[in-house]
């Protein structure tokens, strides 16, 4: 919140988290005023919000409900998992036709099995919601597990036959379907790979910009049309106001056109 | 919730949440009531208060602060995960000095890499909380990326070395440390091997009862003179007044005999 732009950052009292929470419900709709034209989808990051306790998930319902009314996508990052009973309730929670937020996917962590994800995806399937599965993820130590082989085959190759399987069986026209994967900007070798793998699954390509992830790292993740790839750009877009490249604009301009830079930076859809 | 007792769930209004929220938070205040004398540890499922939406959470805080009145001492299950600023912004939620929700320790997937356990197990370590990360889950499918082989070595093993070092690092007195292991009932071979592999790590063990752990089972979870594990039975415990076995007492008194039961036959302590 110490990023936040003065004239938000300044109603925000010390040891009073509704009052933070209040701050980062006008931040988001504020980001989302700026950008509604230029993108598709916004990722809300649950960790911010669920830092602020009870008050950042009214903040969070908030800014999924407002993003909605603007037609955005939104894609709740929350990375969320768990066995039977449990997963099924965190996919009721999240993407059931009751889901209390209603956002429209979320991430998923794949560590505790493909039964695991079964809830997610049939939940998924049934509101047209979707799901996006962490595969191989944009940190530096990306690779404790995932890059780890067995009879040759990474961990996260595992992972993504599975997403491939799913995805498959839910394409519809587009050519894609409900079940997507995470794979980072920041292992183009990787994303080329996964690409070919995946050839029905949406890519969530996060990385770009702050992460040091750049629109020549992302281009493999689209297919021969110019889709299947949602590039997420999180830093480089809600603190434009504090780059250099934007001074002299109001905090809400340098939003609006840093995302608008990062848009143009991708490659265009060719049909 | 249509697991709930009549006295409860008969406050529960259709489609209106936040009558939802109100009756999960009176049952949750009820079970801690009945059982407060009897357990070490409650773990309140993340999943299944986020389900309720914004009202959910404001039970889930209810919970935790209703809990930690009894002195017990509260492991939330949520099974979090992400990388940097993202994790230390799930770290500082739950286990920060500040943390609005105020919970003793978090269960944490490694997925992602040992790099995005560091900020959990730093901020546990500043305030003597705890990070029970997830080596060897309970569900039938675990073994889907947990137990393939790198060079002969499983998944799970790798993630249980990082949990040995971090355990054995921050050991006290006690012979234990601040980062746990979450380790399934129901896989009672790899209980034995990981016990033995991390023998400063407090083993979170879920999968007793309902999903068919015995006490047997677990026996291998604790150390030689019975101390080094939690065992963890849910629906056992919370839904047994719908168990033949409590006929004829009132649900509360089901619930806190079933907890003092259940507590009979795990191993005990022999000093």
């Amino acid at each position: 919140m110490d990023q936040f732009p003065q004239s938000i950052r300044q109603n925000i009292v010390a040891g009073d988290l509704s009052s933070a929470a209040e701050a980062t419900r006008a931040f988001c709709r504020a980001i989302i005023d700026a950008v509604a034209d230029s993108v598709a989808v916004v990722k809300p990051q649950a960790a911010f919000f669920e830092r602020l306790g009870p008050w950042g998930m009214n903040a969070l319902a908030d800014t999924i409900k407002y993003a909605r009314r603007f037609g955005l996508i939104v894609l709740l990052d929350g990375k969320r998992g768990d066995i039977g009973s449990t997963a099924e309730a965190y996919a009721d929670a999240y993407l059931g036709s009751e889901s209390p937020w209603g956002c429209d996917a979320l991430t998923v962590n794949p560590y505790l099995g493909e039964d695991t994800l079964v809830p997610f995806l049939d939940t998924a399937n049934q509101r047209g919601a979707g799901v996006f599965i962490l595969v191989k993820t944009s940190n530096p130590g990306s690779g404790f597990l995932q890059d780890l082989r067995n009879d040759g085959a990474t961990v996260f190759m595992r992972v993504a036959d599975t997403v491939h399987r799913a995805s498959k069986s839910t394409c519809g026209t587009s050519g894609y379907g409900n079940c997507g994967a995470v794979v980072g900007a920041t292992y183009p070798e990787q994303l080329a790979e996964l690409r070919r793998a995946m050839p029905h699954a949406w890519l969530l390509i996060p990385g770009f910009g702050a992460q040091g992830g750049t629109a020549n790292d992302v281009a493999a993740g689209f297919d021969s049309h110019g889709y299947g790839a949602i590039v997420n750009s999180s830093r480089g877009i809600i603190n434009a106001f504090q780059d250099k490249a934007y001074t002299g604009m109001n905090w809400q301009d340098a939003i609006a056109r840093a995302a608008r830079d990062m848009s143009e930076q991708l490659p265009k859809p060719k049909n």
